[in-house]
């Protein structure tokens, strides 16, 4: 599977608007299938490649990828020239994977527990067990910089900048002066700029 | 990063007795820090290696590494030639990737919404939506077989095996055809009963 063709079912306000970052940060040319959340049915298409009807939901050469997590690492693999893919063997590995698995294992049944009130239930089955906890590590991870994971720039940010700009316009989540500045380093990324106008024309033409 | 030194923050009962059944498939060797859920505090190492204090938590040669959908990804890496990593580029990349990334960001949400008597919440938020498609996705992957992703073997049988196994013990999921013969497949492994030998052993000896 090289350059495969992609398609993404695509919403810009949903949590594929950071899917379509990393395309632009990739170079990666795709086909957009805009998913209307206002529509009675999903689309035949989208349903029949992920039956959550969710998306981002990617197909690669037939192949079907869904789930943020599994697409924003899949995409970053087919270009690893563009080094947003920390490879097997570096010592960035782990810590790119963590941040990954993190962010759709712990930190959004987190943010949910939050945004509904519900309280975390017993330690042992809660992915996450404290919201404080979760967010204190957030801060903490942030602090470095300038990037998720350091110096380095990788497909963790167009996740993590994409989630943390939605969770704290929506209040779910105190802008600290950490998560204000990541925020506006990434904010300022061309490519950032670049996938924004484009989804910005994708729903006025709409 | 070649053959890094593991440590592995364990409990046989719980969501790391899969990553031991890993670690034996793949013929790696690690040190084991039992975490008794029972006593009051965690061990300062482990709150040091991951705040949220939860196992299982890997350190590799120094590198933290948590959450499980990360661990299972990169243990299987380092040993590639065992096969439980599908490469990138492979065509069951991009399906290796969703279920690693399903079961943390769709699957558990929503079996621990189910065990809490909790709805999903409104749609668009829930990273799931629906309890019954996401069941309906799982069985129809399993009926398949003779693996999570068709006839090869993986890091994700790892996970699944292990977690189907507590969740239908629970009374959470229902042991339907499908998953009781995935199961039973799965604990016939050589590899699975060594490693929950190790794990009897290990509770024995506390
Ligand atoms: N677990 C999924 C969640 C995807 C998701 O919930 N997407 C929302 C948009 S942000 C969606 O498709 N909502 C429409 C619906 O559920 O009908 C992931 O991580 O990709
Ligand atoms: N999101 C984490 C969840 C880990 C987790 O919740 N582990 C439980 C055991 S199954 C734990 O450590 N419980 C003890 C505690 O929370 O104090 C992952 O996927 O690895």
């Amino acid at each position: 599977m090289q350059n495969p063709q992609l398609k993404l079912f695509h919403n810009p306000q949903s949590r594929s608007a950071g899917v379509r970052i990393l395309l632009e940060e990739l170079g990666l040319a795709a086909e957009f299938e805009l998913v209307d959340f206002k529509a009675p049915e999903k689309s035949p298409a989208l349903l029949a490649a992920n039956p959550l009807g969710k998306v981002p939901t990617l197909i690669a050469d037939g192949v079907v990828v869904t789930e943020q997590v599994a697409i924003y690492q899949f995409l970053a693999e087919l270009k690893p020239e563009a080094g947003l893919s920390p490879a097997v063997g570096e010592p960035l590995r782990g810590s790119y994977l963590r941040a990954l698995a993190f962010y759709g294992s712990s930190f959004e049944p987190a943010m949910i527990d939050k945004a509904l009130k519900r309280d975390a239930g017993q330690r042992g089955m809660s992915p996450y067990g404290d919201v404080a906890a979760v967010e204190q590590w957030l801060r903490s991870q942030l602090s470095v910089g300038p990037w998720f994971l350091g110096e380095r720039f990788t497909a963790v940010d167009c996740l993590w900048g994409t989630a943390l700009g939605w969770m704290t316009q929506f209040g779910l989540l105190e802008a600290t002066a950490e998560i204000s500045a990541y925020l506006q380093r990434f904010a300022a990324r061309p490519a950032v700029q670049r996938a924004r106008a484009l989804d910005q024309a994708l729903l006025a033409g709409q």
